[in-house]
């Protein structure tokens, strides 16, 4: 009565076995394709087929036809200047991470976006340079030709012989470009792009904070103006450190100074471009601004030679031969390929991801991975390198009024002009200028730091991901890393399942609702049976721990009772032959000589299989009740309850190990007449079970219940033959056989129910589930 | 009627949602222990702790006083002594395998038994060389000291310079051994032992097949008298054939025919121990037989000098001096020791583990492999190498009789004898007949490919499991090839919950359960109701499909309706403002005037978040009935209906991702009027997303229900509030409300009653769930 507005129903169902339920409720056949269907599929062609599929591989057939010029070309070309203004510079900088002359960076900001407006399916993103990558193939290239005047790691004839240490390492870098983009074609066309869903944003925040570490330490020696050669390898962070600070005594003031104020004024400007958004009508270009005065001044001072600052020097103007890449080459970079591949699709992907959410229209996974996987092929055949999108460059596509590629391509071809007319007005600027321009572009992702207490108070292990990932980038440098975190993340997901919650269940009186039976106080566990739920699939990681759980719920280990009982068999059938046992009324066995009996006997060690057989009782008369006291002091622990039940409800999947283990672990109850039930599994799995032979002579399908509810009044009904119906009804779950249903009995269910309904308040009131002989409470105090 | 014998039952409970049912069902107050408990009870020290510890740490306490010599010592002499002579054998073999003199191996058969007999908690194993392992240790030492003549990858100056090479590489064998016990022992003492439960069934079988392979291939050589140099690191397996084909022609015919026969005679005589092993006392130690006849024949004929075939020779009597392990070496062989000390630790344990289950009694895993540690370490210092246990070994140890690890104590004096006393005996021994002996021991292990269409039929995540430790192993070597096994083996897991079977489900007429809609006939399917359920906890991989799933199952794209919607709704506020709106009687709009109205009107990008947000209808003064139809030609797809219901059962975990990716889900469908539900959810589940602040003003914890029943009649009682008791009554399902039953209901109920109680054969009839106008029928041709 406390609760007046509670609301109750009433369910009145058969007790449901998975086999019974199947017989009264006819299951639809249903057609699983088979790997040949989607093979036939795949391969059937159609004329709407074909054009699906060519719109599909060139995505411009389907928006350029429909451009509405006259509507968005002006936001277009806005959008595609300022953003031009960004890549030339970006890709000046980013050039410096390849160990390459600014120059080439050029390229890379121009290629690859000629053809991504073609294939590409993303409208807002800036295809280019992304200075993690720039500094990926940058310490692949120097493995390959260092920079301290080391033979690289493929010897010294690899290239020709007239080129600049800087000109092979350009070769180098388009190589492991086009690699990369063979890479990327290959996986673009096996439609595997849903592998980089494996990038989960944990792992991809911790890698590219780290990463951000990384550049922002190659960065260093721009800043300072050291002369610093690139190191790459395992610990290289700290090693190039070491290096900055054993020559940090020779820093050049200027370049210092220069670093520092366009970092302080970048900043300050960017920080008001974010704060007046909404009130400026384009933000303010600050970047282009001061590395116009820079270059400015530095053309009037001479800052190269007054300074002695490191400038960018010759612009090659126009363009130069495309080169072959090499196949040497690409037998050193496999590693190093595939990580850069692997981590251009991710970031581009996930930039282009949100933009598409915002926009509201579809983006292609496959169909990006070939569109990038064709434009670094393009593009390092060029001499340009490895090239995804940057987010800060994208950002300013978009909320500059970017709205198609159309935008990408104006930004382009603003680069072109850079590089066939006017790339020698930059000559005169300063290398450092281009570093503290690539730190300052680093805060954001760098402030990525800030998740970490936010992560750890939601969710431990992924938190643990982001620290892993930092971590091990850091140290193992970005590819092996980039590895070692995937690495790390997937056995977080076999760690969150490996320790699965176990769980008791008791009934909450007067329902058919099963809870941890801890948790409660007003629960019932129906005697001798034990309900077990294991909150996580099985699989190999944890069928031990599964086991070990349910062995401890159960209180025993089935296999060493079994064992026992075993024994205790053989000594009873020796009694027996030689006459010593008597057999009383109930065909049980009692013991008539009490003492001359060998109570250790040895077993012989190759009979010990044999132990592990069920008992064998059929060359016997009698029976035996093992939980009975036996004769001739024989000793065998007894077995207080008669079933178990297995909640299978969140067994997502069982994998063999698990099926064998389970399997065994049935046999082992089954074995010492312990009822095994499995409720609530789910159809897929059962019929796999069917499929792989789980079922046998001791194990039958007929162990599959419902739910626990049916599974409980089935064992309640077994096992307690003589006043089952009563209790029953007297706890208001009511089972009934249809067979025997005493006139007494459906009288007082009439009784019952004119009282429930009778009931002003609460006319189905819920009958309360009291304890009765059977039962045992579990009241419990704090 | 057609099933006679079934039984029925009642259940009359409240209707419950977790908060509903937490406010009736008292929770008890559970401690849950903390890390800082873990640590106190970790570092609490007391007498009996301290005594557990020290038997702990030492097994041999607890079972040597307890020892019955009379019973078990002439077993285990006997046992130990079989053991003994195999291990010599195997000694001498498995040390051609890390390319050292052989009597190198009978250290490695003799120190680390010496340790493991104090501090082992396995009784039966046999510890000593396993091919495997040697092999490994091998390919390590031989990539520090290649015997080719070159240069190793350590540089000349590591190695003393008066050492030959053979010694230099086994001071690198002694080395690699002792880093290896060192991480066992560390793993040891982390108490990490559980690791080892990664390597999953089907990926040690893979991996020790693909051993075997590598096993097998570097023995030919021995088998073929050929002068083969050692080749290590990737596709080492396909150089090592090549070379050894090429030099085919050499063959020493007179090595090939000891080999093939010392093979046939063991392989014989094998299978006639296997078949008659019940009859045999002592399996003939055919091995032992075959190789003392080697041993007579190559002393009496001079194999060496007359066919020019390789044996033995020198074998130093008695021990040499410990040797330090050299830490630059440490440096070179991280990877390979660790991987050496993990394949080690598996192979013994999991050896140990089948015994220790035969047997009865329990080992411990990080005993285990502190004891593996200290055992590798000690041997490593006395120039012995990795040692684990061989699985034929150990078989022949216990099935011979031995009882403890006294047995592996007696069969290392055996060793003991040999290396100080009658060694010698041994040197005429060609190497190619250990090398035959070598070979037919790896057939069982080469056996293991039959295991391949079994795992097939049984589970194909386990075959490809199999397949690829197999194929990468072959490919990489043993070092590299683990590591990628076990990655490939944790994606799989991640596979298995990928792509979950999504389903959306429809309640069995006339009973609280549901299934799957397209599975049965006679389902019913709410009207305006959806069940989705997703079989497998919900994370970053597959939070994307799910949301994809659940999209399709519902028909539309949630954000798409409300942005459309919130678009209407500006239009509708302008015509609003203008006057040109007519607000009806219900409070809805209708038009005044249908023209003259922009349909296309340009959306400024600045403000696209805004459509996101829920529609905002406070400043009007009426409804806004999306399903209608509305005024200017202002369109909206309808939503056909109100509630999802997302059955949680198998969700067993949500990371972050996974929470953030429902909470948007939630949101969306919230904001476009649809009521979201989650039923049978984890209680931990449920207070994670407490403790991680998921609940907020739209998203309430009042959306748990206990199951999908519970919710659906929630829903039907919220939606249909005209006329649901009727109909629900008339369905078999009451569900009333406590304070409007009527009269007349509760007569029809009682009528239902007395027609179910008087029925005799059913006196629990099911109340048919029966179409009503609500309901649509799910009839579906095949």
């Amino acid at each position: 009565m406390r609760y007046p507005d509670r609301r109750n129903y009433v369910v009145a169902r058969p007790l449901y076995s998975e086999n019974s339920f199947n017989q009264e409720h006819e299951k639809v056949h249903r057609y699983h394709t088979t790997f040949i269907d989607h093979l036939v599929v795949f391969f059937s062609c159609t004329k709407d087929k074909a054009k699906r599929m060519l719109f599909t591989f060139l995505p411009i057939l389907s928006w350029l036809p429909a451009y509405p010029f006259k509507e968005w070309l002006l936001s277009d070309v806005v959008s595609g200047l300022s953003t031009g203004l960004i890549a030339v510079l970006q890709g000046l900088a980013f050039a410096l991470l390849v160990y390459i002359p600014p120059g080439y960076g050029l390229y890379a900001a121009f290629f690859p976006v000629l053809t991504y407006f073609v294939l590409g399916t993303s409208k807002h993103i800036s295809v280019g340079p992304f200075p993690v990558l720039s500094l990926m193939v940058g310490t692949a290239a120097l493995r390959l030709v260092p920079n301290d005047g080391s033979v690289g790691s493929l010897g010294n004839n690899t290239f020709p012989a007239d080129l600049s240490e800087e000109e092979q390492r350009v070769l180098a870098a388009a190589s492991i470009t086009v690699l990369a983009g063979i890479f990327q074609l290959a996986l673009g066309i096996c439609r595997v792009g849903f592998l980089v869903i494996y990038l989960s944003d944990p792992l991809v925040s911790g890698y590219t904070t780290a990463a951000a570490v990384h550049v922002f330490v190659s960065q260093l020696k721009f800043v300072l103006g050291l002369n610093v050669p690139g190191i790459g390898g395992i610990l290289s962070l700290f090693k190039t450190l070491e290096k900055i600070f054993t020559q940090i005594t020779q820093t050049n003031i200027a370049d210092l100074v220069a670093s520092i104020i366009i970092m302080v004024c970048v900043f300050v400007f960017k920080e008001i471009n974010d704060r007046y958004k909404s009130k400026l009508p384009v933000p303010i270009p600050i970047e282009v601004i001061m590395t116009i005065i820079a270059c400015g001044l530095s053309y009037a001072f001479s800052f190269d030679t007054r300074f002695d600052m490191q400038i960018i020097g010759n612009i090659t103007k126009g363009f130069q031969t495309p080169v072959t890449p090499s196949p040497d080459i690409f037998q050193e970079v496999v590693a190093d390929a595939f990580s850069i591949s692997i981590v251009a699709f991710a970031v581009a992907y996930s930039v282009a991801k949100v933009y598409s959410m915002k926009h509201d229209y579809v983006i292609n996974g496959s169909q990006e991975l070939i569109a990038f996987g064709i434009s670094n092929i393009f593009s390092g055949c060029f001499r340009g390198f490895a090239s995804s999108t940057a987010l800060s460059r994208s950002a300013v596509q978009e909320s500059t009024g970017g709205k198609t590629q159309i935008a990408g391509l104006i930004s382009a071809m603003l680069v072109l002009i850079v590089i066939v007319a006017i790339g020698f007005l930059l000559e005169p600027l300063p290398k450092s200028v281009l570093g503290a321009l690539v730190l300052v572009n680093l805060k954001g992702m760098l402030m990525q730091v800030t998740e970490i207490p936010r992560l750890y108070k939601k969710d431990r292990f992924d938190c643990m991901v982001w620290v892993m990932s930092f971590v091990v980038v850091i140290i193992l440098g970005l590819d092996l890393g980039l590895a070692a975190a995937v690495g790390f993340e997937l056995l977080t997901i076999v760690f969150r399942t490996q320790f699965p919650r176990c769980r008791v269940l008791g009934n909450i009186k007067g329902t058919d609702i099963y809870r941890d039976r801890k948790d409660y106080l007003d629960i019932y566990e129906p005697e001798g049976v034990k309900i077990f739920r294991c909150q996580a699939p099985i699989f190999f990681a944890n069928i031990d721990f599964f086991r070990e759980k349910l062995i401890t719920a159960v209180g025993f280990n089935p296999i060493r009772i079994l064992r026992k009982r075993n024994k205790a068999l053989r000594k009873i059938k020796k009694l027996w032959k030689k006459g010593e046992l008597e057999i009383t009324q109930k065909g049980m066995i009692s013991c008539t000589i009490l003492n001359n009996i060998d109570t250790d006997d040895e077993i012989d060690n190759r009979n010990i299989e044999e132990l592990d057989q069920p008992t064998d009782t059929t060359e016997l008369p009698f029976q035996i009740d093992w939980n009975a006291e036996l004769p001739a002091n024989i000793r065998v622990p007894p077995v207080d309850f008669h079933s178990i039940i297995l909640d299978f409800a969140a067994v997502s999947f069982l994998d063999y190990s698990a099926m064998k283990g389970i399997k065994s672990i049935l046999k082992e109850f089954i074995r010492i007449n312990v009822d095994m039930y499995i409720v609530d599994c789910d159809i897929e799995l059962l019929e796999k079970l069917e499929r792989c032979q789980f079922f046998d002579d001791e194990i039958t399908n007929s162990i599959f219940f419902l739910t626990a509810h049916d599974a409980v009044l089935n064992i309640l009904e077994k096992h307690d033959p003589t006043n089952h119906q009563c209790i029953h009804m007297a706890d208001g779950m009511s089972i009934i056989s249809a067979v025997d249903a005493p006139h007494e009995l459906k009288e007082r269910m009439r009784e019952k129910w004119d009282n429930i309904t009778k009931h002003h308040d609460n006319p189905l009131l819920v009958l309360a589930f009291e304890q009765h002989k059977n039962g045992k409470s579990l009241k419990r105090k704090r």
